[in-house]
């Protein structure tokens, strides 16, 4: 896409001298020469630079042309932090405040510098040190609701919507890795899976499930042809930083179009996980308890704050060619729209659920595993704690239609937590 | 798109001094001077030429800057004229011989120009006149199964189909025009919109109908966001020419990315509105009948070798990221990948119902209508006949997931068109 002969990754030396005559950063920072960078990249793609000046501090993360997760053995193409840049500001816009600002960014060098979200922290981290964060439900459903329907083909002008589809259609690479990864390597032997001792079992179990399977494919298919809106594409809680009265988003490099229910079902997903493993970091069952209803109130909130949002945006931003207020308000008929917007949560809901079982299962049994789960030095409570999850996101996934509403599906996640 | 400064229209005069420098014309013509030209263009938006010289004839099909349909106060891309040409190219390549043979593309002046069909008739025409097609149902049925499989993930490489997938995003007018047509008009009081007289209680009904015009709205989504597939987009029964022993598919200037189920649905629906018009075309009632048979006979002809040959496909070529070979053949269980084809068909059958709903309704009640009804002088007649397929099609849209098979939906027909 871009000529990158000029590409060169940062390192922290090296940071001041080749941005210290930005402007931008200059204002921000103060003068180069007093710069401290540190590295703090602990994602599985990208450098990531925290810069502090005399005057105050920013972030700088730059994409390397690898898959940090795996090394240089997986080359990862630079344009995903255009990609990134793009879906970034797009998202920012559409629910203003809930993400970074941008302040600089250099495609030829795959660099985003950005406000430094501090004294945020990662919403993973706030769940594992049993922080409550009273307002992350509301903010991530107030998020979901105007970003997914502000993307999508019921609010913006169509052929701006259609030349977004064509421009994220490029971000071809990110999306296959999501495709093989979420989709496909959980449910059988796939080079790069792993998972805790003691899983064998249930591992093997789900390689032979044909119901999760045809789960799994029908979830696939979902998401590579249901191009309903911009989604940010892997909206977990490590890509959430949050402190009791803020809440961001951030990295956006595998946005894409595809269906609402993708980022919805994930971020729930994250909640659940994070829930089955709260008895690994409570000193005693009281306090993993109370910390567990905490994050499943969390998705209660996020959800019926989503249904609220998407509601009242249904009803007075529905300006985009599916919006059919032609069909309905123009003609007197008000409850008609009421029952298109019911079709379409219901809609949204199924597939949310569809996606949190396959996150699930790509959590415990595929390459990417989440700090939750992934810090419980004692193997077999781990282990213990993971098999709950999976057995709740496999019937997540296999009953996707069938399950009411978000406290049916909190009540399962109960349930299934207690289980011995 | 392109620099149209030099773009002119042709007319019989001055196609032979503009093309006859040609050599791949006149290698299929003969010298220029002998050329004969007629323009033939009976369709909505372009100009059609026949011209036959010494050695051969061809077509020459050139895009004009508006629609003709309704006039220079309706302006229209020409850039439409390129997406035909590559939605042709690929059409062609993924069922060899069912499209035209193109000959030469000259994209500033939005001409094509191709195989002469002769003596192929337009399908409409010939039901019309009672000519039996005995192959048109394999035909169209192969036809549709090939496109439709090898344009999607389930066998394209990704990336390569999601190029496809943004270049045809640009044809956004021309979906904008079936959004709105098909879509949207028939349900409501729109400026284009015109029916027989004496259907006056049926279009207000259906302005009135809140399940139809839910079942609008959904369809709508589906075809906005269901990317599924490059469809042709606009294949009723007037871009089909055939004899009794070839069937073509042509103009595919509505190329788009989409869901099976459209081109499917449309197919069908022209199938069963003709078999709807037939009483006013025969001599006599037995002859209708019969041939009304014969168009049931094809719909359901059409449909079985869809799935037939969407069912070898499936098991022969199912090598793009949405084929879940790896989570089924590959781990022994081929009973698995045919449970996910049933999954698959038994979507696009019921998508198919809702489309042909919706172009029942839109060739009835909306702008553009078909001849099989245009043409019956008898204007009662003409009411009575559009009433009964109107029905039909309302029934279809709101009972697409109850309707179990091609069998039933021709019994519902059948039924509907025996009414007084």
């Amino acid at each position: 896409m871009l000529d990158r002969t000029a590409y060169l990754a940062l390192d922290a030396v090296s940071l001041p001298r080749r941005l210290g005559g930005r402007p931008e950063l200059l204002d921000r920072l103060g003068p180069a020469e007093a710069w401290q960078v540190r590295e703090v990249g602990d994602g599985n793609l990208n450098l990531v630079f925290i810069v502090e000046g005399p005057k105050g501090s920013i972030v700088v993360k730059q994409a390397l042309p690898y898959a940090r997760v795996v090394g240089e053995s997986w080359p990862m193409s630079l344009d995903r932090a255009f990609f990134e840049h793009e879906a970034l500001s797009r998202l920012g816009a559409r629910d203003p405040g809930r993400t970074p600002e941008l302040i600089v960014f250099d495609p030829a060098q795959a660099m985003l510098a950005m406000e430094h979200l501090t004294p945020h922290k990662v919403a993973r981290r706030a769940f594992m040190e049993g922080e409550e964060l009273p307002l992350l439900g509301t903010h991530l459903g107030l998020y979901l609701a105007r970003t997914l329907f502000r993307g999508s083909d019921w609010s913006m002008p169509t052929t701006a919507r259609k030349a977004d589809l064509a421009l994220f259609a490029g971000n071809a690479e990110l999306a296959g890795i999501t495709e093989e990864l979420v989709f496909s390597d959980p449910f059988k032997a796939a080079a790069l899976n792993r998972h805790t001792p003691g899983l064998e079992d249930i591992a093997a179990a789900f390689r032979a499930d044909r119901a999760l399977k045809l789960a799994a494919v029908e979830m696939k298919a979902r998401f590579c042809t249901g191009a309903e809106t911009l989604l940010h594409g892997d909206l977990h809680t490590g890509s959430v930083m949050a402190t009791p009265t803020d809440t961001r988003v951030i990295d956006a490099e595998f946005a894409l179009y595809g269906p609402m229910g993708f980022d919805v079902g994930v971020c729930l997903a994250n909640l659940w996980m994070a829930a089955f493993a709260q008895e690994a970091h409570r000193a005693d069952a009281r306090a993993a308890t109370a910390y567990g209803e905490f994050l499943l109130a969390t998705a209660g909130i996020l959800w019926r704050t989503f249904e609220a949002e998407f509601s009242r945006l249904w009803a007075s931003e529905r300006t985009g060619i599916l919006g059919g207020a032609d069909l309905f308000e123009a003609q007197g008929d008000e409850a008609g729209a009421k029952a298109a917007l019911t079709t379409h949560l219901t809609s949204v809901w199924q597939d949310a659920l569809g996606f949190a079982g396959m996150e699930i299962s790509r959590r415990i049994l595929g390459l990417a595993h989440i700090a939750e789960f992934e810090t419980i030095a004692d193997i077999g409570l781990r282990a213990r704690l993971e098999r709950r999850a999976l057995a709740f996101g496999r019937h997540l996934a296999l009953n996707r239609r069938q399950i009411p509403s978000i406290e049916a599906a909190n009540l399962l996640a109960e349930t299934q937590r207690a289980r011995p």
